[in-house]
């Protein structure tokens, strides 16, 4: 036992949130989020340059920013044994050989900044990639999502070449931010396995994108040191102790030893605005088809890890709260419909959602999807609407799990994450019912923060691994919902509906038509307007 | 030219309406709107009696009651010339041999009342005859729908074998009507042509319903005097002059004159809440599949009129506009939604609705079907959908367009009438550009009663045939909808992937497999209450 501390940061989207554990209690002390000063940039810089359309930017420096708010108001004064930290991925940027993001020096270019996760205008690069094929794609369903780093990297260097030419690193910010406190660059396994393709016995993907590979460096595995807090980071936030500091992690991975969900055959949920799953087992298989990619000791040492996900979740339910408002507040709303939803019988609606809102990961892989509402009629109901949608999602989830099973990758243990989990009780329950699994919600505030310092504790030595990581330091409890017998068969008739219907080829072909015709008029009203402003 | 009047009647479901021309002139001069007292009796009749579902009944003596108050009110102290009236059908009620209706004699039997033309609880009992198939439905596509009279009088013969028995006459509502006022059974050919299978050459169909010929009688065209206003009705109702009562018209074929509709290859639509279509010619073909029926001089003499029709229309908007409203009152929530679509351009919304609310007529005769929403996304608003509703509608009234012309009966002139035509540009310019046609909007006032006068002023020799009636009487100017080329084409390709989704047989067969969930479900409910009732 020690008087000292654990620190976990977590680097989300909008805001960075950290969390400070006693190392003797194993209790959250503090805790503290800071949104970055810029935000998401999707329309316009800072310094005034106006971005293309599916552009999502960051600048590096409100990383540093936060960290420094966050360690100094948690730290300040503490024996700090270990700091870990997890970020999104693959938010990747450009930076000198010292560290220094290249957004310092060429502030009005766009590719000089960190091309976040959701930043969609890599797409392309991504396809012209997936059509020269290569072997290193393997696990990963032959199939490069335009999210990835390669994608990124490609359209970096085919659209600013001055950019890639002063770029020494491209790197994932999490790995970034990891080199500025310690002063080392040391990358993460679990980024570049899943985001950047590394594998262990080959490396990372040669020849896809010429010269990445002097821009990159060998990763380690999660759960080691990168180094200590350098002296600087000391004086600016008045840390004391070691302050040793983890690889970083993938957010929704970092999670993992938080919900204790370092088990064989487990498959975790975030489901958050997006659902991002993983599913560990220690049993590989073939990666089955519309899985986004798998890679061993990368997410949990010990254990393969296999990543899934569906575009929108808590997404849809936002959307339909805001577009179909019952009170002046979205969380009244949510209450209402909720409320309105849970005594609703299952079966009764007549409805079946198609929860493609953001396109469709499992099984189809295709981006240009949408959504579907059928059954429709006179009686139908506002609640009834939004029941509706949550059982999509939760059919979304079971098709997940019955991709995985049919590749014998069977989930034993299916966990939910995420403030909607604990939240939406109607959520997790029809997820239970849906499915026929008991699903766990682990009882535990701030559960990525937390599992980001676990990953420092194991770095650090405070434990020995991962294991008693997070038995020392993840849920203390958790709420189990078990499914509902009564109401399975009538389920697995909807849902077999619902397999049947997205397996229909001119529904897809439908929803790819449709967009494709917006996107076309959307041009031809720019067009229009651009000939009206000529004239 | 004389000082008299023509008086049109139109018994609606809610309401009747009357109207008050001056023949001189040709002008209305007065109307009124009566509601019935009881309306329509869908879960209890007056005297308390339960109703099973899909009852709709009315009692025939609300008829007469606002007969009396509306021809009163129009006709009193004046020379009436002629009286024209038209109802809904089929809704045929059982009577004595004077024209007692049997609802006055045993007020407690469902059976006694008039079945209304939306009462659906025949359905079984046309299957059943359908199942026995016969010549007599050739013009009818080979299948009698349960909202007609031989289906319901199979039901009331096999639910109420005692009312049946003392039921000498089975006789739709408004030639019940005709029958009160005149004192003379005179059956319309209109109404015993479309709802009871009636053709000249060889009577009604024998051997469907035994014992129910004796109950009817040999009809006689429409724009023929059925007789006078009784000596009782003018006391009642201070009438004078010769008051010729025409036979009776179905309402929404009542119209056709009032709307100059009058013309070989003409479609008329009376888009209410729902949909119904009149397609005249001159140039008969077989019947088109999913069509309603066919028949010769009995809509209007000298034209062939094929019915058809889109069980909701109208309803559709309100549900979306009492689901998700945006006002306290309905009227202001339609004026937003309105606004707020008009201003969408065609295709951007990347939506498409299969208007299927209340099931499909044309071309599938299908009312276990339902409606759709495919194409959702994060950006759909309110208003997409709105509008994507309308498109909805006006591709399935585009439907029965192109299925009348795949049977060689070409649509040269397209005339919407009703209430909504004339208040919702929207839907009528979005009907002009999905079909390529202009649309016709007559400009006129209760259009179906002063059809109704028309058929009276025909049958009292005021005018010498329709052509001339709806000449003198029927709208003076109409407003003009022309198709927008521009946006020819995109309909078109939307309109290709509505017929091709909605031919999709997975996706009809899950629409009947969600509904039949949901009525299981119903029960299950209904049972597990009663058993909570009874514990």
């Amino acid at each position: 036992m020690t008087d000292g501390y654990l620190i976990g940061l977590d680097f989300g989207t909008e805001s960075a949130r950290g969390v400070l554990i006693s190392i003797a209690s194993g209790r959250q002390e503090r805790s503290l989020v800071c949104r970055y000063k810029h935000g998401v940039m999707t329309s316009r810089l800072a310094s005034g340059t106006d971005l293309p359309p599916a552009y999502a930017l960051q600048d590096a420096d409100d990383y540093l920013s936060v960290a420094e708010t966050i360690l100094r108001e948690l730290g300040s004064g503490r024996r700090i044994e270990a700091i870990g930290l997890d970020s999104t991925a693959s938010s990747p940027l450009p930076a000198l050989a010292d560290g220094t993001p290249l957004s310092r020096i060429a502030p009005s270019d766009p590719h000089a900044y960190v091309k976040l996760w959701k930043h969609a205008a890599a797409q392309s690069y991504a396809e012209a990639i997936n059509q020269r094929g290569g072997a290193y794609l393997a696990n990963f369903g032959n199939r490069l999502s335009g999210e990835w780093l390669l994608a990124k990297a490609a359209q970096l260097r085919a659209e600013a070449p001055g950019i890639w030419e002063r770029a020494d690193r491209f790197i994932e910010a999490g790995d970034w931010i990891v080199w500025q406190l310690t002063g080392h660059e040391v990358r993460s396994l679990n980024m570049a396995a899943y985001k950047a393709q590394y594998l262990p016995a080959t490396g990372y993907p040669e020849h896809v994108v010429p010269g990445l590979a002097d821009r990159l460096s060998a990763p380690h595995q999660v759960g080691t040191a990168a180094g200590e807090l350098t002296a600087d980071w000391r004086r600016r936030t008045g840390i004391a102790g070691p302050a040793v500091v983890a690889v970083a992690a993938i957010d929704s991975h970092a999670v993992v030893p938080a919900v204790k969900a370092g088990r064989s055959r487990t498959l975790i949920g975030a489901l958050g605005t997006s659902a991002a799953y993983l599913y560990l087992t220690n049993h590989p298989q073939p990666l089955p088809r519309g899985l986004e990619g798998a890679a061993e000791d990368a997410a949990l040492p010990g254990f393969w890890g296999y990543e899934a996900g569906q575009p929108a979740f808590g997404d849809i339910l936002a959307w339909f709260a805001r577009t179909f408002p019952l009170a002046a507040d979205e969380g009244s709303t949510f209450d209402l419909y909720n409320s309105a939803a849970a005594v609703i019988r299952p079966g009764s609606t007549q409805l079946l959602a198609v929860d493609w809102w953001s396109g469709n990961r499992v099984p189809f892989a295709d981006a240009s999807l949408s959504g579907i509402l059928i059954g429709l009629n006179l009686a139908t109901t506002g609640a009834a609407i939004y029941r509706a949608l949550i059982e999509g999602l939760c059919f979304g989830a079971r098709t997940v799990i019955d991709v995985l099973a049919a590749g014998n990758l069977p989930t034993e243990h299916l966990i939910a994450t995420s403030g909607l989990a604990q939240r939406t009780p109607l959520v997790v329950q029809t997820l239970a019912d849906v499915t026929g699994l008991t699903v766990e919600v682990p009882s535990i505030a701030n559960a990525t923060s937390v599992g980001a310092a676990i990953h420092g504790a194991v770095a650090a030595g405070v434990v020995n691994d991962f294991a008693t990581g997070q038995k020392r330091f993840g849920a203390m409890s958790s709420e189990s919902y078990m499914p509902n017998t009564e109401v399975r068969p009538i389920y697995d008739e909807i849902y077999g509906r619902y397999r049947a219907i997205t397996a229909e080829d001119e529904i897809r072909n439908t929803m790819r038509s449709l967009k494709e015709i917006a996107v076309r008029t959307y041009a031809g009203e720019r067009a229009g307007t651009l000939e009206q402003t000529a004239t």
